[in-house]
């Protein structure tokens, strides 16, 4: 098998107990597929790292089912058609879909999105154009309804999601609080993203004391990607009517027992609080819309973002396994090269 | 000071510490007050007990002020009118209004609500007719929205609250699940208010396992009174877009620190479910709809109520301190007799 003919992907080895280690992902090289009738065969340029795949590394009950065991890992990725079987799509199109971690995959063209290379940098499709900037867009502005002036925190303020959140808190006239994991976080969401002030959780000894300090009149609106302390802290101090929009609970993913925590709903009922999960697929249909607003603002400069990309798919084990650390510093992506 | 100018008051003596004790109230013998001009004079009938007290006799931030200590225990109670200085509201009017733990009180008629002795006995102004009522249609029908065929969970399913909570979704042809701390209860509340099934949480050993089995499909709406590990069974157990209305957290009002209990928001995210504290005053303005649709379903024998009442208002603070503890049967009520 020549190196062109070769498909490396990665498969969970077996399911984690806890934290993921490399043991739990085996990479193996196959044979490139080839597209049948009506399909198309894509070559991996970026896929996408997201905390999400922690939990669909267990065998739980969820909205989809687990990942299997000798199966590819799944997840969003961009690439390039290099073979097309289909009318609907030629060759050479830049596509982004659930391809997988693979350098190649075929896929059919009704489950891929057209990615237009002249509105932004590709990458952008798994990140700010894409399933993180959609989920922020939906999440802060359909469950949130934020105000002029209200105060919106969020954590994880640097992350892929977090970091649209706050700017778009901010364009709606919010004053904005992110929870960071470093002081470069902390410059970098303050100087870049105009976040109006931060906490550092892992330096700070006294979150629920340090929150309501930064916030006498509480805390109209809450993003939270975290979960854990952070989230008491801010719920203890919410302000009447608040709302709590539950986009993911990473200190929990690699959790093998349920940790314990204050318990703490009355607060919503004093506070007369909202506290809602959602998924971005919640609002499948309207993307497009999503995705416009969202490429007008990062084309006249209104939003920022920043990609940490590493190199190579074999790496993508090591990068995950990083990520649930909180050790990634913006949207996290892996740069597939393939040998030709 | 003859008997008849006499105004027996139960004031609260001290914060309780945890479960509230017989000399954390203190009952005093004042003269009558009079009525100043545009004011009545209100000889209690009723008293109402309720678990919200609890919360204002601690010292803490909430959304009304604390009781003071030495202060009258405040609450909503029936009575008479005996004297009215006002044009609005002549003498022998029934009424209803936040009178607090007294014989008599003076109050103003904007701050009463009168109630019709024809409709149904005057104590149901303070339960099925009154707050636990309104808190039960509102709560149910304005957060959860229930729809037909679907699974409706109630915790303290008997009471002032969840006993209304049960009839209104059987009548919106849900499956009506509710918890109950006796034998007696579960029979009460599925003989007499229509539930489907019951969960007595003071013998069942595993309330998750048990949930689970009785809602395979899972719960679609949880109306909480109580909160708890019944509502962590519950939590466990939604279905997708799953609604749950926060009431109480009657489990909770004793401790003197945060009770801990397994962190589980993330189930709300892979559920896309929704959690809401609310009061009932926050539908203040549409009180007069729900009394109207509750006295409907009242007359027409629709909906039924039971009550729990003690003789002697020096009986108020031994039936909290039973209340709480889950010993009421009923809406707990307080006879007041005055001395004639």
């Amino acid at each position: 098998m020549s190196r062109t003919q070769e498909n490396t992907r990665i498969l969970l080895a077996r399911r984690p107990h806890g934290a993921p280690k490399p043991d739990d992902f085996r990479v193996v090289t196959e044979s490139r597929p080839e597209p049948g009738e009506g399909e198309v065969l894509v070559e991996t340029l970026y896929l996408s790292i997201d905390p999400y795949m922690r939990g669909r590394m267990n065998d739980v009950k969820s909205y989809v089912p687990p990942y299997e065991i000798g199966g590819l890992m799944g997840g969003g990725a961009v690439g390039r058609i290099v073979k097309s079987c289909s009318p609907d799509i030629h060759e050479d199109t830049i596509v982004e879909g659930m391809l997988g971690w693979q350098q190649f995959a075929v896929a059919k063209p009704r489950h891929l999105r057209i990615v237009d290379p002249r509105i932004a940098p590709i990458s952008t499709a798994l990140g700010i154009l894409g399933m993180p900037g959609l989920t922020a867009y939906f999440g802060l502005l359909e469950l949130c309804k934020p105000q002029p002036g209200e105060t919106v925190v969020v954590s994880a303020a640097s992350g892929a999601v977090g970091s649209v959140v706050g700017q778009l808190a901010k364009l709606k006239g919010c004053r904005t609080i992110g929870f960071v994991g470093s002081e470069e976080k902390a410059a970098y969401v303050k100087d870049e993203l105009g976040y109006d002030a931060t906490l550092n959780y892992r330096v700070i000894a006294d979150l629920q004391k340090e929150m309501s300090e930064l916030c006498p009149d509480g805390v109209d609106v809450y993003f939270d990607n975290v979960g854990g302390p952070i989230t008491d802290a801010v719920l203890d101090n919410l302000s009447q009517h608040a709302r709590v929009a539950l986009c993911g609970q990473i200190s929990q993913y690699n959790n093998t027992r349920p940790e314990m925590g204050p318990r703490n709903l009355w607060k919503l009922i004093v506070t007369r609080s909202r506290v809602e999960g959602f998924l971005v697929t919640d609002f499948g249909q309207r993307y497009a819309e999503g995705i416009s607003a969202l490429a007008g603002w990062l084309a006249d400069g209104t939003l920022r973002y920043r990609e940490d990309i590493v190199q190579g798919i074999e790496s993508a084990p090591a990068a995950f396994i990083r990520m649930l650390e909180g050790e990634n510093f913006g949207k996290l992506l892996v740069r597939v090269d393939t040998p030709e």
